[in-house]
């Protein structure tokens, strides 16, 4: 095991577009997977470094560091600063999570494939689990009380890693917002023909609206959003036209119950999109969908056992996509979807607010 | 809650395909969830009886009962007559789980779908925790000492239900083992296209090896099959000639690992099936996978979780698919496979026997 910190970029190997040859220790794993990474801000031709202006922990992180330190700012902001010197990446060793970082770009390599220029700002797309950090300003500025935290640094970017560039037209919450589900809309797009009939479970929702409108965008015929409760449902149409076609009050936990009204409401789908977090939504999204069709699942709560022995169960040959949060161009996609469609902007405005 | 059994055909509601008709307690969801089925003799229409000889309990049921009763078989025999009389369907109430059945087709309802005629032997495909059941021989040949129970009664197939017929020319436990794995070399063969690179993880097994086969007859150009140990590339060497091109012995828990050994064996892979029940192979999947292709996972060892963060984690652009153990026709594909492959027939007879 190496012992000590940090390694010259010279006596690297070449560089991995994958980040191995930051992986310090334990070698040979990926950067996700290992217990410390190498932040030297020396960058290999393919990467890039950032200048890091704040850090967003994931809710579960913040959540067991104000716990365990009974919420004393100081010992909390000792215990980030700890993870991050010791391990080279902000990864939580109790909860493993890490988040998501904004700042600038201040050096790209000649080879790096990502499409950034100095001076851009923009946020990463991958978690803070796989990326070197390391931080210059001893969290000062950040009083402990949230999981935002103000801070110089910088961060390293390698050739498979993804960001975005934020958007100077839309406030920087409401464009982290859409990044956060951008993976559900693009992938929608992708599966959604022309003349479709598409049904998105959780249409209120972040994911879910921008799924709509990317289903709507892609030629879907019939656009049917269902949503949990009247509350939700006069958010969808308090959004003004066009989002859906039909608003369907069900609970997705019920197979029978949600086949049958997205049935009255012109299904079953050809694409149904999972979108909603809740347990045990497998066989109602399967019922509600035709032979032949496609269920693409976007909610963490999915169990892969449900879905596999549900299908077997009802005999239903539907094709099952387990959501990939990555595809090509997803960011750009979903924000431009929100700019064009005012009752996408207005459901997020909300949810962002709230 | 209805309180009696039977219900007379007569009084029932039109017939569902899935079965709902002949839900008893709680009405309205779908028979897998059902506390109680009605087994009552008369079919609907589109329904079929089937003469019952033989249950094959699911492993962890019969085990959970073995333990319970610890191996008393008096014991064991009166609690799964108690929960098939009580059921209407065999589902243990502690696993939740069934089985399958083998029996002979005793009635076609006229409007049934599934192409059985009377006097077939055929196997379900459908689990026995949604098969309306009904035992008339108090399972008195049983002897309690294994999850094979010969016995006599009857079984109904709703529209929806599944089931093969057993073919005269192949012993019967090699039918069994081929139908239960049988989705997999189905799927295999919708997704690999002529020219693609096929990485088949868990080569050796029953599943894998039906898959290796079905991804040389879509025309993969390089079938590569990875095994975790020495003996098992044995088996798979020992076949003869043609099941796959390259054998790659590897830990699939190991991404970078397993990536490598895939690469320097032909890979990438166009489509990349896993087909090994140990958990942590969703990283090295997606990492032998070239950008653009399909990872079909099998193993219900998979992580919802793990595949769609993997992937985000690892930039990949890679659709990933539930497999699904129902496409139409799969039970004959996998059966004919099995004829004309002589390597898969080797690798099968071998783990019947054992």
């Amino acid at each position: 095991m190496t012992t000590s910190l940090p390694i010259s970029a010279q006596t690297r190997r070449p560089a991995s577009p994958l980040g191995l040859h930051r992986v310090v220790d334990p070698p040979g794993v990926l950067p996700q997977a290992a217990w410390r990474l190498d932040p030297s801000p020396a960058i290999a031709p393919d990467e890039v470094r950032v200048r890091v202006d704040r850090l967003n922990l994931d809710a579960a992180s913040y959540r067991q560091l104000r716990e365990t330190y009974a919420g004393d700012p100081d010992k909390i902001r000792a215990a980030v600063l700890e993870i991050i010197a010791t391990r080279g990446k902000m990864q939580n060793p109790v909860t493993g999570s890490g988040g998501m970082l904004t700042g600038t770009v201040e050096e790209v390599g000649p080879d790096s494939p990502l499409g950034l220029a100095s001076g851009q700002r923009i946020a990463t797309l991958v978690s803070l689990t796989l990326t070197p950090l390391l931080i210059t300003d001893a969290l000062r500025r950040w009083d402990g009380q949230s999981e935002q935290i103000p801070c110089a640094g910088h961060a390293i970017l390698f050739a498979r890693s993804i960001a975005a560039v934020l958007p100077d037209d839309l406030p920087i919450p409401l464009s982290l917002a859409v990044m956060d589900v951008c993976g559900a809309p693009a992938l929608t797009s992708r599966v959604v023909k022309p003349g479709h009939v598409a049904v998105i479970i959780g249409a209120a929702g972040k994911s879910g609206s921008l799924s709509a409108a990317a289903a709507r965008r892609a030629g879907a015929a019939q656009v049917i959003g269902v949503v949990p409760t009247e509350t939700e449902a006069a958010l969808l149409r308090g959004t003004g036209a066009g989002l859906v076609d039909a608003i369907v009050i069900a609970d997705a936990r019920d197979p029978v119950g949600l086949a049958e009204k997205v049935e009255q409401a012109g299904g079953p789908a050809d694409v149904t999109v999972v979108c909603v977090d809740a347990a045990g939504c497998e066989g109602g999204a399967i019922l509600s969908t035709k032979q032949g069709g496609t269920v693409i699942f976007f909610s963490m709560a999915t169990s892969f056992s449900a879905a596999a022995l549900g299908a077997e169960g009802l005999a239903a040959d539907v094709t099952m996509l387990v959501g990939n949060g990555y595809v090509p161009g997803h960011a750009e996609f979903a924000l431009d979807l929100l700019r064009t469609t005012g009752s996408v902007r207005s459901l997020f405005e909300r949810r962002v607010e709230s």
